[in-house]
């Protein structure tokens, strides 16, 4: 029987949902759990969490007792990506009132309320990965949140948000743009990759480098086509306004190098992660999911 | 020679305040770092640092290997009350201008530069307590991050302010009121007894129950005298604009129980706290700055 991606995510999207709708209390005080669910349910393509688990597949961890682990890790890097969402969509930042075709959480619960429901899931995404029940070892909990805090922090996506704040108008280089969207999107897929890596324990360090440098790879490339899309894709395919990085005067690899260089740039960076995957040593049954997510990187058209 | 809190608190406050000059990366990207450092350098009282370095040496871990730790986490409390200030200080919170005499942090940055800077020392605060390089226990680890995590969170402080939101020009009971500082200010000032406490390892449960309870009287308490300093302090003593809750009609202990009995009410709490420290069974000589916190607590006059 043939392997396909399907078939390995649909059951794990399920779970993931399922888990994220137990994790996150409607009866949070005062609305706060209707806003953090709103922000975070029946919307996005989970890619992150999908990396989490076949990343703990890869190294021999998912349907272990580890698989508790990765389910954790796999919905807490998801509230860390809707948290970022959330606030970035409020009036001081990019000021967007419709994600996934649904109002903002702001405009739907009010700015202090999304300000709130942001900082809450933050903090929720470090209480998934620390249970206090046992059911994820202490030397497992301590490498998620040493990877989480540090992909999301200023080291990562907040940095990364930074930058991008104020760069609007500003000619980047190749090397700043690529910087950017380093700390700005590929720390939380690489911090995917990487989290699943542990979530059986710590993997050898050839493993490791070998994951490490294939996140970085699909990170990269996810920008890049995100950059592509919204020049080549329209709206309604895209789910969000197309064209509107360039409207924003926004830097993107499009504008930086052209249309199709950075569409070959993408697939070279298809190729290094498919590359990297090989360099791990890893049986190749078990990376089937991961070399499936990358050519689902880069064939998206959304 | 007797013991005076002073100079218990000095050398301390000196080494957390040295701890955060050197965490806080002032090159973290796009002035995050300047912005994070203005917003937790040079001000404060320090009041949660301070009960992490005392319950750690309650339970006999300050001094020792947990000294790291306890440092850790004291500085990652401070980190977490720090955000909190920050994003509370927003135009779509209270909309406060001056902090500690300055400028808050979204006039002098800007808004976006604001509510990332929070975010990237929530964080950032994760950061500090999983160190990768061994200096701290993957199993206090686990634990500083557990409970750092449900302090902040909507079982925490973030849900206190969901409801503090909600309840402003309200009749709270109360039951109600007690509630929302038990989450709002409460629960981290608990944390921070609890963080101190774990530093060691596991305390017994005896111990780590009678710490709480003092945790808990004294974060009430704080939040009491909180309200009876509204209304007896001029502003020039508190820092800040006195009589500010009565004029934005929120719901304090002041205006539900009248002056005398909240004073009262304080010196309950005071003693109930102290209470919990002589059931704890811990040596008297090492729980003498978690009673002088408490002292301090009850007598501060800002």
């Amino acid at each position: 029987m043939v392997w396909a991606l399907a078939d390995w995510m649909t059951p794990r999207l399920q779970q993931v949902e399922q888990a994220l709708i137990q994790w996150i209390d409607p009866q949070a005080p005062a609305g706060l759990g209707q806003a953090m669910r709103y922000a975070v349910l029946d919307g996005g393509k989970r890619l992150r969490s999908l990396l989490v688990l076949a990343a703990a597949q890869a190294v021999g961890g998912e349907g272990t007792a580890s698989g508790s682990a990765a389910l954790r890790a796999a919905c807490a890097i998801e509230l860390i990506h809707a948290y970022s969402l959330v606030h970035d969509d409020m009036p001081c930042m990019d000021n967007d009132v419709l994600r996934r075709g649904k109002p903002t959480v702001h405009v739907q619960f009010g700015e202090a309320q999304a300000l709130l429901a942001g900082d809450a899931l933050q903090a929720l995404a470090f209480e998934l990965i620390t249970p206090p029940d046992g059911s994820v070892s202490a030397p497992v909990q301590a490498a998620l949140a040493g990877l989480l805090a540090r992909a999301a922090g200023y080291q990562g996506m907040a940095g990364g948000q930074a930058i991008d704040l104020a760069s609007v108008g500003l000619a980047l280089t190749e090397a700043q743009l690529r910087q950017m969207h380093r700390l700005k999107t590929g720390a939380l897929l690489l911090c995917s990759v990487q989290m699943g890596a542990v979530c059986a324990g710590q993997p050898e360090a050839r493993v490791m480098d070998a994951l490490s440098r294939y996140g970085e790879a699909l990170g990269l490339a996810f920008q890049v086509v995100d950059d592509i899309l919204d020049v080549t894709a329209d709206s309604a395919t895209l789910g969000k306004t197309a064209g509107k990085d360039e409207a924003a005067d926004k830097p993107t690899y499009v504008a930086l190098m052209g249309l199709a260089p950075a569409q070959h740039y993408a697939q070279q960076l298809h190729a290094q992660a498919l590359a990297a995957l090989a360099e791990s040593g890893l049986p190749v049954t078990q990376t089937q999911a991961l070399r499936a997510l990358a050519d689902m990187v880069i064939h998206r058209n959304n």
